[in-house]
C-alpha cells in the first residue's frame, strides 16, 4: 500500500503507481511516423509471442478515383522491399476480391508461388516467406490493406493467428488513424475553402492538377532522395490547400480581369500570411497543431511563393530556409499558372512552360532539382492535363 | 493451397482465405458507440486471457477550461456504476498527479480504502474490487483516463498486466479516436465559420452559452431518460455549430440593425438549409458522413428552428419528427436570444425569459420537458451567464 493511500481519487485510492509496459503507439507522440509505430508494434509482438517471427508490418492505401493502390508505410527488420510502389487494384484480382468481401488472406510460402509481378518478386527476394493480408475499412469503405510478413514459412497458422488478434487490430487502428488524420487536415481546409467563397480560380481542375503535379515531383525526387511514401502522400494531399488564404482576399482584387496595380498586388500577396494564420487556427481547433502532417501543410501554404534567391514573398526566405514541400508546390504552381488560361493571357503549351521553368531554375529562383524531376515526367504531365482539363 | 493460387496478387499468391477472429473494434462500424466497443474489447480480453476477470472498461474525459473530468463511456458486465458524473480534477490529487506525470495506478482492493466520495463509493458498492487507471494523452496533452476494473481483488498484478498490454493500448486508441472524431467535426465546422466571415452575433460568448445551456438540458433530461454520457457530450460539442449556415447569409441582412422585412427574413431562414448542405459537404470531405456523431451535428443544424406544432422552419417538421438534439438546442437558442442584447431589443432578465419559454412550451412549440429541465437549473444558468458574459 502506497503512502498516498488516503488521498481521495476519482476511482478509489491508489495502492501502487508506476510505469506500465504498454505499447507506446498511441497518439501522444505526434511526430512518430506510421513506419515507426509499426516498427514498435512489431518489436512488441516478437517480444510477447513465443517464437515471435513477424518480420514486416506494412500498409498500402487505396485511392478509389484512380483505382490506385500504393505503398504507404512499413516497419521491418530490413529496409522495406516495396516503397514508392503503386498498382491498379483492378489488375490484382485476388486483392480486389479481398477488398470487396472482407476476410483475411494467408500466404504459407511465397516460394511456392513464382510470380512475374514486381511486387511479389520484391517480397520474395527480400527473404520473406509467409504473409497475412487484411483489408482496412473506414465507414464501410475499403481504404487499404495491412500486411504482416515472416521470414518463416507457414508462420501465420494455428494458435499464432489467435494470439496476433489484438496486435492486428492495433495495426489496423494505427493505419486507419494515420490515414484519417491526413483526411481530417485536408477535409477541414477544403471545407473552409468551400465555405469561404466559391472562387473562380480554385476550380476542381486546378486543385487536382496541383495535387498530381506535386506528387509527380516528389515521386521522381524519391528516386535519388530518401523521401518516404508517407511524405509523398502528404505532399499530394496538401498541395491543393496552398492558396487557402485567398478566401481572405477581396473579390475586387482576386477576380480582377487584368493585371493588378502595385497596391492591389500587395493585398493579393497577403493571401500567404492569411493562409498561414488560417492553417494555424485550424490545426489548433483540430487538436493537431503539433502533428508533423500539419507542419507539412503549413509549409506548403507558407512557402509556395518564396524563391531560392530570396526574391519571393512573404518573408524573402532563401535557399535551405525553404522546405522541400514548399519548393515542390512552387514548381507545380508556376507550371499550372503558365499552362492555364487567365483573364489576361492564353494558356501556354508544355514546351513553352518547360522553357520558363528551366529559366527560373537557372536564375536561382525555382529548385532546379524539382524542375528537372518534374519535366522528366512529361508524358504523365500531359496525361494529368488531359484528365483534369486545363481551363 | 486454394484454387485461386495462380491469380497474381499484390503481395504473392494466396493459399488460404477466410474470416479472422480479430477484434471487431475498428472504425468500419461507424454506428458503434464507444461503450459498445469497450464491451467487445472486454469480452475479447476475458476470452483470451486465462481466468479473464475484467469486469469494466471505462473512460473519463477532461475539459481543461473548466478543469472538468467527466464520465464518457463504459463497457461492463453490469450497468455502469458511474454515469453523468463529473468532478474537478483539482479536487482529486491522486488523479491530478497521474495526469501530470504519466504512469499507471493500480488499486488492489477498493475495500481497503473506505472513502466518502461518491465516485469511489459507487465503484465499491457495485462490487468492483480492483482497478487500473491510465492517463490518456493526445499531442502531449492530457485528455482523460482509461479505467479497468475487476470484481476480483488484486487482479491487476504480475503477468496479467503484461498480457493486458496490447488490449490496454487498444482501449487507449479507441478512446482517443472517439474523442478526436468529435474534435474533428467540431473543429472543422468552427474553422469554416471562422474562415467564412467574422460575424458579430457569432461571438465566443454566444457559442459558449449555447454549449453550456444545451449540456445542462441534456444532463437534466438524463435523470429520467436513458441518455448516454457520450450523447450528452456530442450535444455539448455541437450546439455551437447550429448557425453555421449564417456564413452564407449576406451581411446586409445578417447585420441589419432593425427588424427584417418579410423577404429578408426568408433569406435569413435559408441559413438552415445552407447549414445542412455545408455540414453534409464537410462530413463527406472528412470521411465521416456515416458517423453517428455527424448525424447529431446535422440534426442540430437542421432542426434548431423547427417547432413541435409544425410552425417552425425550414420543413415544418412536427412532434417526434424533431430529434431530441434539435429540441434541446432550440430551447437553448431561444433563451440565449431573449437574454442577449440585439440591435432592436434590450437583454431580457431570467424571469421574463423563463416565462416566455414556459409560454412557448404551453403553446406546443418548444419541447416542454426540455424547457422544464432547463429552468430547473436556474442557478447554473445564472453562473453560465456570468462566466460567458451576455452582451
Amino acid at each position: 500500500m502506497g503512502k498516498e493511500a488516503h488521498l481521495p481519487s476519482f476511482c478509489g485510492d491508489a495502492t501502487e503507481t508506476g510505469a506500465l509496459d504498454v505499447l507506446p503507439l498511441s497518439d501522444q507522440e505526434p511526430h512518430l511516423r506510421l513506419s515507426e509505430r509499426f516498427e514498435r508494434l512489431r518489436a512488441h509482438i516478437n517480444q510477447a509471442l513465443p517464437h515471435g517471427a513477424v518480420h514486416r508490418i506494412a500498409v498500402a492505401i487505396y485511392e478509389p478515383d484512380a483505382d490506385r493502390l500504393k505503398t504507404y508505410g512499413a516497419g521491418g527488420d530490413a529496409p522495406s522491399p516495396l516503397d514508392r510502389y503503386e498498382t491498379n487494384l483492378a489488375d490484382t484480382p485476388t486483392l480486389r476480391a479481398l477488398a470487396e468481401a472482407p476476410g483475411v488472406r494467408i500466404i504459407d510460402d511465397y516460394q511456392d508461388h513464382p510470380s512475374p509481378r514486381r511486387h511479389t518478386a520484391s517480397i520474395r527476394e527480400s527473404g520473406l516467406r509467409s504473409g497475412m493480408i487484411l483489408p482496412l475499412h473506414h465507414e464501410q469503405t475499403f481504404v487499404g490493406f495491412l500486411f504482416l510478413n515472416s521470414r518463416q514459412p507457414g508462420y501465420f497458422q494455428g494458435p499464432i493467428v489467435k494470439q496476433l488478434a489484438p496486435y492486428i487490430d492495433l495495426g489496423r487502428l494505427l493505419a486507419i488513424t494515420s490515414i484519417r488524420t491526413t483526411q481530417t487536415l485536408r477535409g477541414a481546409a477544403r471545407t473552409a475553402m468551400a465555405f469561404g467563397r466559391a472562387r473562380d480560380d480554385e476550380t476542381g481542375g486546378h486543385l487536382s492538377r496541383m495535387a498530381e503535379y506535386s506528387r509527380l515531383i516528389a515521386l521522381e525526387l524519391a528516386q535519388t532522395h530518401p523521401l518516404s511514401d508517407e511524405y509523398i502522400e502528404m505532399v499530394y494531399q496538401f498541395a491543393p490547400v496552398h492558396d487557402v488564404g485567398k478566401i481572405a482576399v477581396p473579390d475586387g482584387i482576386l477576380l480582377k480581369p487584368g493585371r493588378l496595380a502595385e497596391e492591389e498586388f500587395a493585398q493579393m500577396r497577403e493571401h500567404v500570411s492569411r493562409g498561414v494564420a488560417m492553417v494555424l487556427a485550424m490545426t489548433e481547433e483540430l487538436g493537431l497543431s503539433e502533428d508533423r502532417r500539419a507542419a507539412i501543410m503549413r509549409n506548403i501554404v507558407a512557402y509556395h511563393h518564396e524563391r531560392l534567391d530570396g526574391s519571393g514573398y512573404p518573408t524573402g526566405a532563401r535557399g535551405d530556409q525553404i522546405p522541400l514541400e514548399g519548393r515542390i508546390v512552387a514548381v507545380a504552381d508556376v507550371f499550372d499558372a503558365l499552362t492555364s488560361e487567365r483573364p489576361y493571357k492564353r494558356p501556354w503549351g508544355f514546351t513553352e512552360a518547360a522553357d520558363t521553368l528551366h529559366a527560373e531554375a537557372a536564375a536561382g529562383k525555382l529548385c532546379a532539382e524539382c524542375v528537372a524531376a518534374f519535366l522528366r515526367r512529361s508524358v504523365e504531365i500531359e496525361a494529368i492535363r488531359g484528365r483534369h482539363g486545363v481551363r
